[in-house]
């Protein structure tokens, strides 16, 4: 079965993985709307989030950059005086270095992915939405930031008013031609407006979406009405008017056939109900196989 | 006393440590013929040595990079396929991110050295000899190569058969005013070809030091015929003639008063014979003391 995932950071990264770990033949798009440039080197939280999670490399319980990670070179950029509001680990550095230089020659961060992809012994397909720039631009009343400006160096203290996805962005090769053969469609437990958002301004992904032949469902990041990271139920009550499931639905009009949430927060809906909380790998499991099923649900 | 240092990496920062360990008005004038772009990143090895010794974070031992260092971006990079042939330690990493950066708004070499020297607590003054490009290329019947190429990559193995230093340098500020105001110049026990070649090859230094007003010596990097490490006996041999203090001597024709010589080179010639051997800090005192006393020689 082909399966198309739109992920963004934490929870797609490990939905990712909870679903490479089915026979499903599995294309991840990946979010890029989180990139940002630091200390010169072009960095892709999200991206490398799903590439390490897939390697099985990844820090499992910090949910983003790698496992036995050490924080040498940050630690002379703090006594050198340079910016260290972001955190950047030294096996996650060597990878940022070696993209930014790619990226520098005129090589497409799509290629650069799968290289990587590929050297990390990754079967799935990994897919940045565009290879332009796209960047989110969260507003709040402190005024109007870039994604991990707001996230990391403000701590995503400030209320988000508004969000922006600024650049015009090309769809990435490979995502449409996987979207068009997909047996499922399957949006993560990401944030709707930070994570998959930013993958829909992609022109033509929204377009590839709504007139889809595949079933798609997305899986709701809230158990019980709240998140186990980031402001995505704050962001629901504010832009989706509340945080039942009828609600997070909304975030996805034309886009999904089903709604996957957790048993904590079943209702009269017609939803996929299950257990979502992905912590280790028999949650993945369930987690997997209630999305799959949904595989037969009617367009 | 002001004392104005040409050096290289190795024997160039540790010289330049024995005499910031002396009362001196210590100005380290650093090779800049050996730096590389690695990864994207400007290395400049000779400077960051003569930084980390200075500052004592260096690492004794191995005679580059620095003192509890580790290699995990490094291993990143290799999981990756990427060029790995240059040891970037990651706490060496940060400063040379720091640097790139600095490097591509276009603040000038001699300015961000200023500014890591501050944030590392060094009193002496240390200064590129340019801010300009300046390569050193080894010609070896093998074929040409950049120093690191050939140092690191080819690990020294090609007979040296030809030195050359492309780029049009112009002299870094406050280089030319040391050494007109220098009480001395005191060249580092250095490779002469390969590290003090390069700073002579900078317009303006050759002729400033063959017009001082200062005294001015050099200390040999050999002892009993050899080097602790690299190339520079062999070079003698083939650039000079030999290995005696006088074929060490004329590779600085008429830019020195005299030549500092180990013990074990002691020879009937007019030469300040000391112990020029720097693995301790009672040894750097012994061959520092040496070094000053020639102030009072006759111009």
């Amino acid at each position: 079965m082909k399966v198309v995932v739109l992920a963004g950071g934490f929870g797609g990264a490990r939905f990712a993985r909870a679903l490479a770990e089915t026979d499903a033949e599995l294309t991840v798009i990946g979010n890029v709307g989180d990139d940002e440039e630091i200390l010169g080197l072009h960095i892709s939280p999200d991206l490398d989030s799903i590439l390490y999670s897939l390697a099985g490399i990844g820090d499992e319980e910090r949910g983003w950059g790698r496992a036995d990670e050490t924080w040498n070179a940050l630690e002379t950029v703090k006594e050198l005086g340079g910016e260290a509001w972001f955190q950047l680990g030294d096996r996650d550095l060597g990878l940022h270095l070696l993209r930014t230089q790619a990226l520098r020659t005129g090589e497409a961060l799509s290629s650069i992915t799968a290289c990587f992809s590929g050297a990390l012994g990754i079967e799935a397909t990994v897919l940045p939405a565009t290879d332009d720039e796209l960047r989110t631009h969260v507003e709040t009343p402190a005024g109007d930031f870039t994604f991990q400006e707001w996230y990391v160096g403000r701590r995503h203290e400030d209320e988000v008013t508004g969000v922006r996805y600024e650049g015009e962005a090309q769809v990435a090769p490979g995502v449409l031609e996987a979207l068009e053969v997909a047996d499922l469609i399957a949006i993560a437990p990401s944030n709707p407006y930070l994570s998959i958002g930013p993958i829909l301004a992609v022109d033509g992904i929204r377009k590839a979406i709504e007139s889809r032949r595949a079933p798609s469902v997305a899986v709701s990041p809230l158990i019980g009405g709240r998140t186990l990271k980031g402001p995505a139920a704050q962001m629901l009550q504010r832009f989706a008017g509340g945080t039942s499931p009828t609600h997070v639905a909304s975030a996805y009009e034309g886009l999904i056939d089903r709604l996957v949430i957790d048993e904590a927060d079943a209702d009269e809906g017609e939803h996929i109900v299950t257990r979502t909380l992905m912590n280790d790998e028999a949650a993945r499991r369930t987690l997997a196989g209630a999305v799959l099923e949904a595989a037969a649900v009617p367009r």
